[in-house]
């Protein structure tokens, strides 16, 4: 087994809640040693968001494994002029402060390039740090919102609805991460670091597929659809018997042939209405309610059963119990339990990636605020106790 | 101005639909050359899926600027050994067939890796290549079904719901960015490339934060809330009475009272029902109902402007029209207008990634269907146009 990709390479997270510190923890996997700076007494909001296991928070222990805490006085001019000295020695900075914060702190894109060149510094934020709309407050929900995914999930009938997963945190500290590994990447050739700016709403907006061309090009707006399918039918959630949820795809006229043979209705196939995608399209409903009626008259397992027998592509709508117990995640070793001095043994998602050479792990387990100050101002500045009682009683660490 | 990133990486992107596809255009816009190998007379899939533009599919569009096309009958020995040597140049090869296909066409890991000990294989699937379930057939929905993710989303009164976009192919392509930039950084030391393997059902379940600790250690299964923030209140999404739908999020104590000063409704400050976080979550119906009809009797403009004076995070809901007149948007770039020699002009999301030595860049347009067989051919193997003309003929590109 080689080393790890990002063994040697020294992370500085200054960041909060979901998508920086999910950024710094995809680094911390691949082997980066990362340093999660928090504000000193208070720490990562996220240490204050329920629920909690043994006084941490869930969403500490999900979003930061492999990673060291140490904490700082980030208003104090002594923790400031600390930081960058720490930037002059490390690889990444990585911060999702409101756009100026970093410069008011002394320590800009400009002053850190100055004083290292070789600094990749990934700066997340809701909307970017430049342009007219860059200082409002972003959140997951408000770039769901202001993207007009919102506008595209849920019920036509009732409101636009947030999905639910903070899921452009995610996809916007997967940007990230992929920016500073290119960041990183480049630096090899050009011995330069770089500046990575990506945003909540930008993110969002990349996923937008095909809502803008409709937009510009057909004068066609989309709408939400609830769980039907935009250009196919039958493809939806229908309900069985023993009242669970079960998504099935058959819109194409190979699926559609599949599923009468399943439900023993040949007559559908010989019904006009439903010939070709198009008429199913255009009666939707009417295929829709035979489908239900056939999933509503029969329990789970038998539903199940048929479908798998006939290949057509669905999946009972799991739970999050059946997903702990679900042996293909096992298999792939995606539901991993972790130790934690305080919260105990707790339940978390994998790795997530799978490289042959060398594979993510985990190393350690997600810090308690300032567990490792001592030891890492010790590492990075050669302080003794002393020295560190000291910035202690003067509020700086 | 410094070279692309990835100027010099070559990519064959064997990929269809958009987890593949968006990848490799992740690699294109960093500027690798990427080579859409596509299957003679059909293609990627995604070009036969509605709406289109002067012939071209608008998801085709979206997915696969910065790469050229070239044909391949993928079931021909020929063929076959061409994409071997192929892949003997390479330096990256992207697919997303099911487990076991390029297997079965003499180009599994083990051969490429004997081939080229350089190359980067790396593999998107619905499962993951091995265990128990790998083999289903594996799609968006089905992800956010089995992952748990859809039993959070949608209102609590209705079925589960699927987010309005295939956030889960978007991620699982992003995971599948970042490992592969991870194998190509870890290459330069080693010298060595590996396979990645990456997986929609994992790439989900990395997203459920605190639902897998609250089931195993509090047995507490997290449900579906609709717009409704879990942990504090009030926070959703309310209407105004020019029927649009806003998100305001002013759950906290702080933002709650400056929620009153705006609704000049002191009363609810003083209410004991609305005292606390845990308060107004207990009595979260009655809080709602009290902002729900302030909302609905103003219309949006005074809605906003009031929110915006209140200092209220929050968020109108948009549609793509809005989107695309973003003015932070237009000023990021993320709504971007490309040339297509059959589509005309059409808009699309932007770059998404800011870097500022190395940024991405648009070159290409996205191919058409074969659009650069016979030039890479003849790049690539010195083929002249009698040869490509035999192996046309043959059915072999």
């Amino acid at each position: 087994m080689s080393k790890s990709i990002l063994a040697g390479i020294k992370v500085l997270d200054l960041s909060r809640f979901i998508a920086g510190p999910h950024c710094a923890m995809i680094l911390g996997d691949m082997g980066a040693d990362v340093i999660k700076i928090e504000k000193a007494g208070v720490g990562d909001d996220s240490r204050h968001l329920p629920p909690f296991q043994g006084g941490e928070s869930f969403y500490m222990l999900a979003l930061n494994r492999n990673k060291r805490s140490i904490t700082m006085n980030f208003r104090s001019p002594e923790a400031q002029e600390m930081l960058r000295e720490m930037a002059a020695k490390a690889d990444v900075v990585i911060e999702n402060f409101r756009p100026g914060t970093m410069e008011a702190m002394g320590c800009g894109w400009e002053v850190l390039h100055e004083i290292n060149p070789r600094l990749v510094m990934t700066r997340l934020s809701g909307f970017g740090q430049d342009g007219p709309g860059a200082m409002r407050p972003g959140f997951d929900g408000i770039a769901q919102a202001m993207s007009g995914l919102m506008s595209l999930t849920g019920d036509p009938e009732g409101p636009p609805m947030l999905a639910g997963t903070f899921y452009i945190d995610y996809m916007t500290a997967m940007y990230a991460a992929t920016a500073t590994l290119g960041a990183l990447l480049s630096r090899r050739d050009s011995g330069e670091g770089q500046m990575v700016d990506v945003s909540l709403l930008e993110s969002a907006t990349a996923l937008l597929t095909t809502a803008l061309g409709s937009q510009t090009h057909r004068n066609e707006t989309l709408h939400r659809m609830g769980n039907r399918d935009r250009y196919s039918a039958p493809a939806n959630v229908f309900r069985t018997a023993s009242d669970d949820h079960v998504l099935m795809l058959s819109g194409t006229n190979g699926l559609f042939k599949r599923l009468c043979g399943m439900m023993e209705r040949p007559d559908l196939l010989e019904d006009e209405r439903f010939s070709s995608v198009h008429q199913r399209m255009e009666n939707v409903e009417a295929i829709e309610a035979e489908v239900a009626a056939w999933f509503g008259a029969r329990d789970t397992e038998t539903v199940l059963a048929r479908l798998e027998e006939a290949g057509l592509p669905h999946a009972k709508v799991a739970t999050p119990a059946d997903v702990i117990d679900n042996p293909q995640l096992r298999h792939r070793n995606q539901i991993l339990e972790i130790e934690h001095p305080k919260a105990g043994r707790f339940t978390t998602p994998g790795l997530t990636m799978h490289l042959s050479q060398t594979p993510p792990s985990v190393r350690r387990h997600p810090p308690s605020l300032g567990e490792h100050t001592d030891e890492v101002l010790a590492e990075w500045f050669g302080y003794d106790a002393d020295r560190i009682a000291r910035l202690r009683g003067d509020g700086v660490v």
